[in-house]
């Protein structure tokens, strides 16, 4: 079996990650399956949504401490290859979020350390209830700084600072009502909520979509005004889509919108 | 009747959006009269708090999109004139943040689109119980750029995307637990609790709160030591005001202020 | 008695604001002494985590009016004098986020005003129930502005602005869910679980709450690119700790780490 799972069910793709001996940790191979995964993804017309879940008892526990030791064989004890992992982890990350495509993840298990950024940095997040979500490096003396990158960027600092220097898991509910994740539900549901989710935003035109996660993360660096200016000159583009034009036609005619793509 | 109603109580300003039989669209009519109303009541020093509601149904449902759909007949299909509107919309919304007097969003109803925009970029929000809010233009194609300006400014990044991508509503509960707006109320009194909102902020030292909430969006997008620096002066000029200094001095002698403004 | 007490335990220092009498204000003496404890505790290796306190039944109820007006009667009314108490206080706040140690406020009574800015600003913070926090310069003419840099940095903008003009207090459970603290707990057992929260943070590898610390607060302004190459860096950094090592090699073999520092 492959270290990443790739399914297609109508215009959502969904990921698998498969390595559920090592709790499907952020391995070499693991990240170089994800970011090949995504740059097809890119490239795909027929893809709408991304879903993506772990195999086994756990969502993501991180990056493979195994692997990591052994660099420490290297000469420099295992400092450029160190440095080469977070790069490579950090494309992983931003990829997601340049992804033209929502990316949704399907938590269940333990998300940690990295598995919890890999959360985090998903545009939204479902879990089964009885998920557990740590920053939880400082156990082991590594704490979590390139996790909370994603970490403080959707929670508020100082429940950020908490998990991050206590080393504590929190639950799913708790999660959501942080803003880590977007809902949650029961185990036995999860996939096909998740999928439910999924198939609601690819029903929606695939442009308007493209348009608006774009703009979504190029916005939210800007101060106020530059945003405004930025976001106003992408409505215009928004708007001299055919399809969108149909689409506001449609909804003052009271009908349904007969889109072409 | 107007299509923006003002209404005067004391040192509150009352505006009421009125087009009801277009769901209070902001219109080029509207965000003239927005403009206009605004522009005049910052020079207003008899003017301490505004407070804004819909009349009819609901409190607004974004742009006008019959209007819209019209621009698109200019030789240019549209781009212009749609460029020109979101250059006026951001107008008011900016205009909202650099008023010298709080703006309180009295909401029922529905509010959606550049509607939960105008929400969210109030100072505060009051709304009924049973409102519902979304930016939900992407069901029609038109993905809401410009209003997730002010509502990634509000709320949670994932708990927006959800709202941007699926285009479902949430409800008023929930929007006060997101942080979009303030407060709850039953409908019967939404409209004397915001008012009496109003009334306890305008009770305040006017000079205060007006450097107060010009200080507020200015520190906001500054890092800690630039926002410390730059409010720490707006502490001195507060501190010069003589009736600043009747209150400290009130304080001290546990007696109520006798301030001059 | 000092006007700040610094007690021992293990390697937890604790700060207690000694002046009841005046509700723990943020005196000139009371800012020199923080200043000062913090000065010298940063350079403190025995030194993990610091929690601090006030004495009586407020934690601190802000800046110490009567000194303000005393400054009044200088030639100049004061501006010189009230510059230099907010650059003294901003020093403060400022110092408290550089500490190399976690900071944990442990709240009881009320924390007001320059007192709500310290909770804000500490890393932690565990209130007793009951406990009221409030920015309510403006009942007296004095708007929060610097108070306000803090408390906009840890909860939702509206929310913020409400307390701000209002002037209203909030409780601790409020307070913990809008994320201005992080856990409520009952008043008899407050000094007993800040101990314990403390405790736990100083059992973990020092070097690695260090390093964590500081790159929270660094990559918090920072676009999310740049902050994952900063802490990127850090992480490197953080695994040529031989600690480290050890606690990664230790949890491969599912064995506690035996820590050199």
């Amino acid at each position: 079996m492959a270290i990443l799972e790739i399914t297609q069910r109508d215009a959502v793709t969904h990921l698998t990650m498969n390595s559920p001996e090592r709790l499907n940790a952020l391995s070499d191979e693991m990240l170089t399956a994800l970011q090949e995964a995504l740059d097809n993804l890119a490239q795909d017309p027929e893809c709408r949504v991304i879903t993506m879940s772990g195999a086994g008892k756990a969502f993501c526990a991180g990056h493979d401490l195994r692997q990591m030791q052994a660099m420490r064989k290297n000469k420099d004890a295992g400092a450029a290859a160190f440095a080469d992992l977070f790069d490579r982890c950090t494309s992983v990350m931003l990829r997601i979020q340049s992804m033209p495509q929502p990316v949704i993840a399907q938590v269940h298990g333990i998300a940690t350390a990295a598995g919890c950024q890999l959360v985090a940095t998903c545009d939204m997040a479902v879990a089964a209830e009885g998920t557990r979500f740590g920053v939880n490096g400082v156990n082991i003396g590594l704490f979590c700084s390139t996790p909370m990158v994603a970490l403080t960027r959707n929670i508020a600092p100082k429940k950020a600072f908490e998990m991050l220097t206590t080393g504590d898991f929190i639950d799913a509910s708790r999660a959501e009502t942080l803003g880590l994740i977007n809902r949650v539900v029961p185990p036995d549901t999860l996939e096909a909520q998740t999928a439910a989710l999924a198939d609601q935003i690819a029903a929606k035109l695939g442009a308007a979509v493209r348009i608006g996660k774009r703009a979504f993360y190029e916005q939210l660096g800007m101060n106020t005004a530059a945003a405004y200016a930025h976001t106003g000159a992408v409505m215009v583009e928004n708007l001299a889509n055919a399809d969108t034009s149909e689409g506001m036609q449609a909804f003052i005619e009271k009908r349904a919108p007969d889109w072409k793509s």
